[in-house]
């Protein structure tokens, strides 16, 4: 039998996406879709995308209704939103993956500095950061999986092999960021309108992304201390994608080929990780509509500068196919299913 | 056992398509690769997009080693390559689906005055057009199916309805259709760069296009009599997308909600074909990555104007879906199989 | 001495593009800003482009402050608020070219059907509609000037050398066009977002939209024959343009040379209108950020069906620029002044 | 009497931008137009934007006629055509602008290093780098100006005023830039295809590209020491525009506010140079089609990290235009000339 999903927060880019993988995943179906502004209208009507393949009614939350429905529970709604909604269904016997930002951290305190008072702070305990490469097996057993940041997901499967090796200054790392509009949200805001966004790119937030916490929460925790690094996010004029380049020092010498030698034993097993030839760099187009995180990396030999570049669809291993390939481990399918489509190309 | 597909010029955008639909279709394998411009590389290092699940290599075209490791070809490759190509497969006692134009016209004549001499016309006349909605119990027994040109799948799927209940009248008809640039193909030409395309709109071809007799043979096919369109073609700044703007005038005036009831009743069972509800009109956007085409309807009643748009996926229901859907009804598998993905949204 | 001038909402698209070329007009000084939303902001705040060559600050709306520091208005307000703002700017002596739709028509009853009560019907006896290719004489001397909308300025400049000889049928002419997205204006909706909008096409009010009877005033008014046209918009990806393809009938089985022709003599002595050599057609690219409408012909010589494609910036010669053009001419310059910006290519 | 104009390379991107500059410049006439592509051609066939108003034809370069009809000389061909053309020129009195890389190096070595083999050594002595922020009173005698790559004008605006104070350390200076596609030149290559480069973003060239010689070049000679650099440059899928985030340490604990005031002090004067106000950043968009360079910065305060950001169009500030302001250096007319058109917007 089927299990039965339902997705809080719908009609968001992230809900759709989750729709579109989810739909098309051979052990699921969804069963019920929330949204507060859509409800008691067909998904179709939101999204003619799924017209024909997808009747659902878009609905209220209402926890007890949605938990008779379902088994297992995606939450795709604004932090805030989140945490008041998630213990309801764990108190339902629902599992979760959060794709907020509510129950990616380990210390409520770092939270409550970033975001606001956190209302459920005792469930930051168990709650598991949700990349899959760096915290599988606790994932395997977690009741709420705290789904990555996009930034996050990038810049974290980018350093996490030379992290965990001790391999580099921990010093100096840059983490400059650039992301597709997609990104920032449907919200319907001036400063995402066509015509404010095409044919230009800017940097925003420098040093005070809420991104920055999470990537420094889990950098610190695999280095076993306390890791801060720059982190500065840019729009670019397109839908979906974010590339990451990632500025480091070496605390040795080692030539292209030993650092790329690494990558490729660190992620040779994992299934969404691909390293890219010696000499060739990712593009975000090679990863678009699919769940992968391509790497590219590059040595200043001589004096041990590295840039390393990592490439993702910021709403599929950044947002909702992260969280799908998460639902798969917590529940034993096959990691990749319902995400063995290949990236969209051209 | 799967069946073993060749791919005959895999290294353009419609043979990176069907590699992204095929890789994905459970009955399938491709199993073999020809590109004249990337002949021994792996295919991977064409596009980067297939990494980590498809290591074949290209190879040369040679008919007899392709065929040993087939069951079953696309070919992709330019019109006058395809007809010196389609045969000796067929030879080998292969079915095929072409994607050029070379097996899409009945009558000799007509690809000869709009192409050049064709090399293979004893094929045309057994060589059926791939259009399901048209010709699907002959495409069934077809050894050669001529997939349809992009712009004649928009334009076919919006007229066919009224067409074929004569409806509408046959003098007047206007073919308006704007695409994205992969319908240019992959070659190396000034047109095709970036800047020269990009924040820009413009009209090609007038009266002029080769798709125009392609739509007209089947017109005149299913009205059995002589229709001549104005088609023009446009390019759009932008990946992948075909929007056709037809504009027709009633026999009768009827309203939209009647034209609206033939286009729902024809198009039920369709498993690619989406009618908008009442007063809604497609986009390109919620077709795109999909094999679906959506079409709107719209009546200036009082006058018997109609305007009839359709939205495809010029990659997919224009051209390598299509031809995945002609494969799936030639083998007699479910005819969404390996086409069941939803379109990319957004 | 220079005129000073005053912008009444300067803070949308066609507002900051009036002030582009104002800026750049050498008779001209830009002395009173306002906007409803951004009052009290020095107007580089709102758009930093103007940052270090414009010290303005937008101000509140009052018709006596502003009339007192400017000789001559622009209103670039919505319809509506356009119509409640005229009044008071001409009864204190002023000029003014107006950028919504509120004078643009003779008969309030066509503008009733398609907007609302008009409060000052009595204005628009007097009201010139601003296409100087058709009523530069009139604008001359004209108080008001209802600047024409910018689907209307591509079509009229497209067709009025054919209708005014008669040479076309009245009765089939299709209106198709492309534009791009600042056409929608500047409003904070979710149809304008970025991610919305970008790599799709789409057509919108079929037969509904607030410039066909613009186009058929015009037309009629040429013709002195009551003419209706189909007229269908639609929207492309990418910020500014608009491509319109025009299909008509001609009368006789002229050639494609003949009409090129008359549209040369038409049009040669148009500072702004240019034909593209036999055999081109043209692009909005090559008009962007310029007042020039670009124009290519096409007939399908035998049958007289004749194809017309215009292109133009519809912020320039579609809104701002025609609007400085008509101002040059109410006020006696050079009608080029300021408008001498070759377009942004690419 | 005007100065007459030859332009040595007309139909690429940056010449095609002169053009435009040019054309509107009071004190200069066009009177020369060289292509090796297009020779015989009018310049309006290869380009339409300017159509009416240009009516110059293309032809060879021919270092006799040409110098015959001009006064002036800008060279906008590849780099060692370029120093195999110049020469000829200063031998006839003419004075130039280059807009390679052939005459920016001081040390033939370092070019020999990251190009070619250099065929005019000895004018490398006399020519001056054409960044007139810096080299302004050189520039004015100059008989040969190297003007300066896309990439180091943006990066260099960006780092002399803190450089030249010896306020950052030189060890650790990244240089992260986002290039629009226009950068990449009018050459017809698979990479600049649109469907290549469209809804993707790439890194290329890491450590390798050509502009970081130059970069390191104007600071070394700025702090009187060796410094180098961390340069990466990034495809953006847009027209035009780079943006250009530094990273640096300060020396000392300085705030973002004493860092913005060295900023508006170095710049105060400077015609092209904007400093966006205390927590604005730039976008590329705000200068498109301009020749002003913005500029943000943002401390990290507590522990001294510093990023700047820069916005420029590089086909304008970043060549084209810089072109013209040393001209206007170089001639002794107004910096501005020609170069008084805001950014268009959107």
């Amino acid at each position: 039998m089927k299990t039965r999903v339902g997705i809080i927060g719908a009609t968001g880019y992230t809900g759709v996406e989750l729709l579109r993988l989810l739909l098309h995943h051979p052990e699921v179906e969804v069963t019920a879709l929330t949204s507060q502004k859509y409800a008691g209208l067909p998904i179709d009507h939101v999204f003619p995308s799924v017209m024909k393949y997808l009747r659902l009614q878009c609905e209220e939350l209402n926890a007890d209704q949605i938990s008779k429905k379902t088994d297992f529970i995606f939450t795709a709604v604004p932090h805030k939103t989140a945490m008041e909604t998630v213990p309801a269904f764990l108190q339902r016997g629902k599992r979760i993956v959060d794709l907020s930002a509510d129950f990616r951290f380990q210390d409520p305190a770092v939270y409550e500095r970033w975001y606001q008072k956190h209302t459920a702070p005792e469930l930051l305990k168990e709650a598991v950061y949700g990349l899959p490469e760096l915290h599988r097996e606790k994932i395997r057993e977690a009741r709420v999986v705290g789904n990555p940041g996009c930034y996050p997901t990038g810049a974290l499967i980018g350093l996490l092999p030379l992290i965990e090796k001790g391999m580099i200054s921990f010093e100096t790392i840059v983490v400059d960021s650039k992301s597709g509009v997609s990104g920032a949200g449907r919200d319907v805001v001036l400063d995402s309108l066509f015509c404010e966004v095409n044919e230009g790119v800017k940097a925003y937030k420098i040093f005070e992304h809420r991104h920055l916490p999470e990537i420094e929460q889990e950098l610190s925790r695999l280095a076993q201390k306390k890791i801060s690094v720059t982190f500065v996010p840019h729009l670019i004029p397109m839908d979906r994608g974010i590339l990451t380049t990632l500025y480091v020092r070496l605390a040795q010498k080692w030539k292209t080929e030993e650092i790329w030698n690494i990558f490729q034993d660190t992620y040779e097993k994992e299934p969404f990780v691909r390293i890219c030839p010696k000499g060739k760099l990712p593009s975000t187009k090679d990863v678009k509509g699919s769940n992968y995180c391509n790497i590219g990396v590059k040595v200043n030999e001589g004096d041990g500068r590295l840039v390393i570049v990592t490439a993702i669809d910021n709403l599929v291993k950044g947002a909702s196919g992260e969280a799908v390939q998460n639902m798969n481990i917590m529940l034993g399918y096959p990691e990749t299913m319902g995400l063995d489509v290949g990236p969209l190309w051209p």
